[in-house]
């Protein structure tokens, strides 16, 4: 048997910091969480990715000594050439900050950085879901819309950083939703969790019905998941919202099997209603094929698979090793 | 100096096919051009890929022992990985036909196929305007619209060969223009010629007043060129047609630069209006810059560059040279 090869995959969100420690295969040792505090600024939440690191080679059994090549994930926007951090909304007031570089003296080991979506991406893509695929969309639900794009081993990084930021791509170019971004009719205003928030709240103060608005009135905030467990017991407005979600996300990966046409495309994140656990998650993955089925050409439309995704919230960490392990190769 | 290894390239249009030799640095020695008589069917298309190849390299003072490998674009739809011709609309009644096999057994050579927009990329990418890229867009602007991709020399053909038909990006999914693939929204439901002439023929129809209308009184048929003139004539609709022909195409344009993000992005094809040489080329291009600046994020506006392609009508017999070259590299 060949040397077991070890890297240490770290996952930066902006609550929580992932760090684990994964073989040549993809095994996971032991992993770990500890939180970001990214209010705290750069140099403290530097201290915790540390920690993390740390952490999680304590719980694994191995030292430094034994980790080929950290690999280290981030919310853009960055500089993924420099290793830089340029202005990243989920790690405010981390402005420019050479995180690659820090890393590494730190710990004084060869260390790569990758976009928080490309990296969860290659871990579905290199032990998940799209194990099988040889290349992969990977769709991240949450507040925004993250995504990346696998094409036999390569991650589309783009030129300038900005590959794979599909939640940006322009779907209703006339009369389309303004979103936060100064940008109007893309995926994200439509279909990412804060949208979708949005735009029951909209309706609601339109004067529609939806046992939700009840919920406002006693003082609740709304959520994709209270939205979801509207839709579970019957509202209409809120089912009515989820599967429009649903159907732009049809929209945008129609688009995509047109320009990638890739194996497989995925969904993973937090707003997947459950995914194959509950009926509601089921439907939501049906309104998404139907709407590819009634878009996109015959051959990718019956040949593509689409599907969720499977390892989570550990898919960051993971993918993160997995592009640590692709430096190594590369050297070899 | 290294030994000079040759490739002949081969671009079966719905017209024309062209042919020719080329060297390992992309310079053509001679090239020819034949019709393709595609409405006989294929066996005779076939004989006149054969003659087209045979008088490349005639010209080129060449026999088919200096020949390395054969590179053969056609257009879709197709099966690349298989060689072989699908349901080609320009090449009505060449289904299914196994034409990378055929042009292999004629010659006794080795011989791969590939999607003519894709070729005609990689010949930019090769020689051409992108000949300083790392990864580029180009989009082949005729009665439909085309599209290649390039991403470090790797050429995005798809699993299912349907990369890059970035045409049928979805543009509009509410309210969006039907188009003949029964699609709606679809960027070449708006921006393709054939859909410039209807979008003017249906402003006609509701009563709009243009030069064009005395055309088409007078029994003229419409033409992008035709709208192309009337423009330059200071004619409103085809100025107002031809400039948002220019805007989708920034749209979709953006939806690449958020999802490839290339170096750069070339527009190709008989419908560029005269290019860089014209007033009307100049306009055209500045519309559709400035409608990626509206919407595209700062970093890739500002860093991704947006021109004109320079081969004209040979970047499809360079192109498949260049992937013949491809194919060459790859087996040393």
């Amino acid at each position: 048997m060949a040397e077991r090869l070890l890297f240490l995959g770290i996952d930066v969100g902006g609550t929580n910091i992932k760090a684990g420690v994964v073989d040549q295969l993809g095994q996971t040792l032991a992993h770990t969480s500890v939180p970001t505090q990214a209010e705290q600024g750069p140099e403290t939440g530097l201290h915790n990715i540390h920690r993390a690191a740390e952490q999680a080679m304590k719980k694994s059994h191995v030292t430094l000594d034994d980790i080929q090549v950290i690999g280290l994930a981030t919310p853009g926007t960055m500089d993924l050439k420099a290793g830089m951090l340029l202005d990243p909304p989920n790690l405010p007031g981390w402005n420019d900050f050479p995180i690659r570089r820090r890393v590494h003296d730190h710990f004084d080991k060869l260390t790569i950085l990758q976009n928080d979506a490309n990296a969860a991406a290659y871990g579905e893509y290199w032990v998940g879901a799209g194990r099988d695929a040889r290349s992969l969309v990977f769709w991240t639900l949450g507040t925004g819309i993250g995504c990346g794009i696998i094409i036999h081993d390569l991650i589309i990084e783009g030129e300038h950083s900005h590959g794979a930021e599909c939640g940006h791509m322009v779907i209703q170019m006339d009369g389309g939703r303004p979103y936060d971004t100064g940008q109007t009719g893309t995926l994200e205003a439509y279909a990412g969790g804060k949208s979708l928030v949005r735009r029951v709240e909209e309706a609601l103060v339109e004067g529609r019905k939806s046992s939700l608005g009840d919920l406002i009135e006693e003082g609740t905030s709304l959520s994709p998941l209270l939205i979801g467990q509207a839709c579970e017991q019957g509202d209409e407005l809120a089912e009515e919202m989820v599967m429009d979600v649903a159907r732009c996300l049809g929209v945008g990966t129609t688009s995509l099997m047109h320009t990638i046409d890739p194996d497989m495309v995925l969904f993973g994140g937090s707003m997947t209603f459950g995914r194959h656990e509950t009926e509601l998650g089921r439907r939501f993955l049906q309104r998404i094929k139907d709407e590819v089925k009634l878009r996109a050409f015959p051959i990718p439309y019956a040949r593509t698979k689409i599907d969720y995704a499977m390892l989570g919230g550990d898919a960051g960490y993971i993918g993160a090793a997995g592009c640590a392990k692709l430096k190594y190769d590369s050297l070899q």
